[in-house]
């Protein structure tokens, strides 16, 4: 039995050219880019290039793309690095963050920062009124999500931007879950850091970028031979970097179909768990095209991807990066939803080579395994 | 014309087999490895394996040894994390660390730390007594790197750790340049943390280790997901971790030959040296058997490089990581070798792959190159 991947917000397959594009980098050649020879320059010329390659595409210049092992350093050295640099005040962020934006807060808290977390409203995005109200404090640094790794809500961080650039704050978003599925400009954004993935868009695990407006003042978290301008130190991973500039690259050209083609799995998708009772997260909200996070009543997340995962569907019970811990999500009690429920919730996360038919053997098998699993209780109680 | 890479402390190509035990994981698989469906379990049984290889490898327990993106993350991680465990008091480091020991050291100045970097003696090993003059101030934390990147001495890392142990200080070895080219074991070590890196040993840029004793507190440098068992957070990269135990049991299993062919191409080079009156740095120490270190006076070291280059040998005019900054070797300057031969300093660093031919041949192209450009000197004068 051939498993089905729906949990794309998790991670994807490396792409087969992606893989094509890094080889060179693991067989042939071998240099560190900060060598003077000729190795080190080939290696030098590759890095560069994928630079330039993904500052195009998320509107900024080249200098202002400094790579990282992956969202997750991009994310603690947004918060830490930037902080680092201000006079310690208020840090907002959203109380939907991932917990490598909300940890690194939490750790500021002891260190001078005041740190509020601002509550979504019922939709599922940040609350707009409470934000501005917290703003009312003096504000040094904002940090507000684009993209929900667990609803797929996106969150108006243009918007949120302007107000934070009002109150002389700056403002970092963690764009992991929008790149490749929603337009990504910088500019447009508004926003002082940005940070990127490239295992969540066909590209290698491992790799990372931290998007930096020129003007603005970060310390380093990893600090040694300069690599970076001396922003990262670390020899670079020159595969890696290549790959996600060629996955970047790939997910801008087919962002179009992607969206056509997930939206249309999810809309098929989501009916039918209508029918089956469920409740869809943020179902009127502005989300990402490819992901559905839901719960049917009565039935444990858990359980369910259990379930699911021994007829052949591999799905997620909330943010695979803290699926270890069965607390409901703290994304869905963000926005009010009753934590009995929140225990419920599945979340689908589908990607171009996902097919209509693959989602209506889920609705059948999921179907199934709902009423074994209602069953079961009944008995039970 | 194929340039002879002789730069093999910056980085090594990439081992076939190794690349051969990654490929699954570039291809095939798509798990993360915190999920709990049937790709995440993959995913996760891969990473444990690795785990175990390696901790088996250098006489720890698999529960160890917490994966990171590299040396530089993993040596900022010791210094960081476990300072901020300890009251602030005096951190001991030597004069001849790598940047990415002694830059995370100097912040922690800034910190309430009292941070003082002992030098070496002539020999280019740390001075022992004024180390332990050092010790006479209570000290909290020291660090001491086991074979030194640019000249290749080994350190007396297990004496060392006797002397912090005595004095109740912890104590962190980097071990970057010695894993694969002498026998590790952090028990014998006695350290308390040490770190390890994939790319120096033919395995892939972009992970490395910190392996840590069991009753050591560190705080996390990444925090988010709670990965590494909440030490490291961020998705882990399966496909480098996987290569990087590959390779470490590879240059275990080819250690003698390893050290059994370096050592004979060196002694070879080093013969060749002297008669074309070069200085070796650090000749009569106990080095790992792969480095050379020189200088031939009145011949700047970058020119020398950049010479070589040019006529097929790609070799290092110091650290690599550093190889950005103009300024001569600290290593050298630690060992009180006069700046303006220090300046003249070139590094080459041998691997199982290279020959007698290359070394012959590079002998003979680099007394051409010190002919040609002592000419040039003495027009210019």
């Amino acid at each position: 039995m051939q498993t089905v991947f729906f949990d794309h917000n998790s991670t994807t397959a490396l792409r087969p050219s992606v893989l094509e594009a890094m080889l060179p980098w693991l067989t042939q050649t071998h240099g560190n880019a900060t060598s003077r020879h000729v190795f080190g320059r080939q290696a030098r010329e590759a890095i560069e290039g994928a630079r330039y390659q993904i500052a195009s595409m998320v509107g900024v210049q080249a200098s202002q793309v400094v790579f990282t092992s992956g969202g997750t350093e991009a994310n603690n050295w947004a918060i830490k690095g930037l902080a680092a640099q201000l006079t310690p005040g208020q840090l907002l962020i959203s109380a939907q963050e991932h917990p490598c934006v909300s940890k690194p807060a939490q750790a500021l808290a002891w260190h001078e920062w005041q740190v509020n977390a601002v509550a979504s409203d019922v939709t599922g995005v940040i609350d707009l009124a409470k934000l501005a109200d917290a703003m009312a404090t003096p504000t040094a640094l904002v940090s507000v999500m684009l993209a929900n790794n667990e609803t797929g809500i996106l969150q108006p961080v243009a918007h949120i931007a302007e107000m934070a650039r009002k109150h002389k704050a700056l403002i970092h978003t963690d764009a992991v879950q929008a790149l490749g599925k929603v337009p990504l400009n910088m500019a447009e954004l508004g926003v002082h850091a940005m940070t990127l993935s490239s295992h969540k868009i066909g590209g290698p695990i491992g790799v990372g970028a931290l998007v930096l407006d020129k003007r603005v003042d970060i310390a380093p978290l990893l600090d040694g031979g300069g690599q970076e301008r001396g922003l990262r130190s670390g020899t670079e991973n020159i595969a890696g970097i290549v790959g996600f500039a060629h996955a970047c690259q790939l997910a801008i050209e087919q962002l179009e179909a992607y969206n056509h083609h997930t939206q249309a799995l999810r809309m098929h998708l989501e009916a039918g768990l209508l029918e089956l009772g469920a409740t869809i997260f943020g179902q009127h909200a502005n989300r990402i095209p490819n992901t559905s996070f839901f719960a049917i009543e009565h039935i444990e997340g858990e359980t369910l991807v259990t379930a699911l995962d021994k007829v052949g569907f591999a799905v997620a019970s909330g943010s695979a990066c803290s699926s270890d811990s069965a607390a409901p999500s703290h994304v869905l009690l963000s926005m009010g939803v009753a934590p009995d429920l929140a225990k419920g919730a599945i979340r689908v996360s589908l990607n171009l080579n996902n097919t209509l038919t693959e989602v209506n053997a889920f609705l059948s098998a999921l179907q199934q395994q709902v009423h074994r699993l209602k069953n079961l209780n009944a008995i039970a109680a």
